[in-house]
């Protein structure tokens, strides 16, 4: 089977298709065949952790598909189920962290960038009617990330106040529709004008430039909640939005990982920093309930055919996108 | 009436004894006639937010006495009354951080290093039998604060594995001997070896000198909690005891206000950072009940006449306590 494949080389120049293996599933396994998949941030970064002297390794961690094959045991799907991957492997209850052995599919073990994967039949879920091939294949990272930060770890309730620094990527966008959905005020912040504006389509009560003062462009509001994706970049002006008592969450650093935090400030705001990333299996179950019963559909920035994986990934570098890009599995074109 | 009272300089030395009105209780306040207090960290620090030009401040925020007079309205106390004073005014119900117009007795308003003081009626308790006035008169502000940092914030539960760096002061005695009373393992650390003796002898599992490897004294063992009120110094070797989704509660930060924090390392680490100060009437009359069921005395350090107030602050300043500094406050020594 064809495979978009990381060896021999740190970063993109280490990526190329090529054929690689098709394995059965073992017992508690099964087999997707792939139709669409989705590029995260997390895949640009593994092009770093997955060393040149490593074998060859097929990235990607979002991916929906058909089943092709079951191993033993497994029960509650059939070959010719559409379903869409829970890139979480062994996290399956609900808990404050995850358990010893968590990964993430596309590092160590293989991931959804190829024409098959294999993965516990755990992590597979029915792909809901209302989405397309290409909403599917894109969601399950970014939307079960955002749901753990905003459900389990914000505990937003509705008329919460909450602002999303940095609308754009995938994490980001389903932030802003799950926080709609859930009844809060959302305040988004980007420094392009254009994703501000696509911003308030999608429902943001406020779109400011980063640029701006915050504070001043929300007359001096105070937030609830900040679910903090950017970084070191945001995250001082973050701090100062947060109400007392207020939670900032952080899932993401994209733009700088270390921060100088004044401790004596932060206890006299009584304030609260909880940090998350992805989460179990029984939230990515309650992600799917949520956004069925509210028909939230992924914002797609675009989903092209997996050759275009160069494109792709310079896309995601720049920031450009707005919403989750997406590739099309067929080698040979949709 | 004679007190302790701030003006004129910046620190220690805008600090004298001298005669100040006695005023009234208005409607709602009673008038306290005080026995004992007790010294905090808070108690230097106001020393240089009272401005030299500011009119004199009586200082101080806990103390523990007798009432003399009551205002119209108060009828839950009477003149001679035995009760100990909670510093925290006006924020009566649980709530995730204190109300506007929160702020704490001897600052701006007159505090107890005083013969009299006038305070809310809804900030006295009564004093409970089984304390001294020696204890009564230094516990509110540390015990409180120490109250809401473990149950409220941290919600520690028997059998979880606790870290306090910094044994010695006040709260953070208290901590150790409110979390060993919940049934916690508690480990402490400490730059004295003398500190670490007798933490070891109010119950505490492990006492650490801070100068060791903390994970090698600890056998690498990591813990569910932290109870930060160090800072800076210690920040960092707190954060890497923290167990996966464990929880650090800062309220403290006498040794340093600015820490770096890598915010990737935090969430990955599924981490929760989260601030506290002081507590609310109702968590201090949940604190008074709990100390009473398990019959927690303060930590004594000494108790002198508020004569040697400059004694007493000198060893506060220099961290050479273990437990409360009280004063006696009488004006002719009891």
């Amino acid at each position: 089977m064809k495979a978009l494949v990381h060896e021999g080389k740190n970063g993109l120049e280490g990526l190329s298709i090529r054929e690689m293996e098709e394995l059965q599933p073992k017992a508690g396994e099964v087999r997707v065949t792939i139709r669409t998949a989705g590029l995260n941030h997390r895949d640009l970064f593994v092009l770093d952790r997955h060393k040149p002297t490593d074998p060859p390794l097929i990235i990607g961690s979002d991916g929906a598909g058909i089943i092709d094959a079951v191993g033993e045991g497994v029960t509650h799907v059939q070959a010719g189920d559409e379903v869409m991957i829970n890139p979480g492997l062994g996290w399956k209850v609900n808990s404050d962290a995850p358990p010893e052995g968590f990964e993430i599919l596309g590092l160590p073990t293989h991931g959804t960038f190829a024409e098959k994967v294999i993965v516990p039949g755990d992590n597979v879920a029915p792909k809901p009617r209302f989405l397309t091939w290409e909403e599917a294949g894109v969601l399950s990272l970014a939307a079960l990330t955002a749901y753990r930060a905003l459900f389990t770890r914000a505990r937003i309730q509705p008329g919460m106040k909450v602002l999303i620094p940095g609308i754009g990527g995938g994490a980001a966008t389903f932030l802003l529709q799950f926080a709609k959905a859930a009844g809060a005020t959302v305040y988004v912040t980007s420094r392009s004008q254009e994703k501000c504006r696509k911003a308030l389509e999608y429902g943001a009560d406020r779109a400011i430039d980063s640029h701006e003062d915050w504070g001043a462009a929300l007359d001096g509001a105070k937030v609830d909640v900040v679910i903090e994706s950017v970084g070191a970049a945001t995250f001082h002006k973050s701090l100062e939005r947060l109400r007392l008592g207020g939670t900032i969450v952080t899932f993401g650093a994209s733009a700088g990982d270390v921060v100088q935090l004044n401790l004596r400030d932060f206890f006299y705001g009584h304030h609260n920093l909880l940090g998350t990333t992805l989460g179990s299996g029984e939230e990515y179950r309650d992600m799917i309930k949520f956004i069925e019963s509210h028909q939230i559909k992924p914002v797609l920035d675009r989903v092209v055919p997996l050759e275009q994986y160069a494109q792709a990934f310079e896309r995601m570098e720049r920031a450009a996108q707005l919403g989750k890009i997406g590739f099309y599995i067929g080698f040979g074109g949709q």
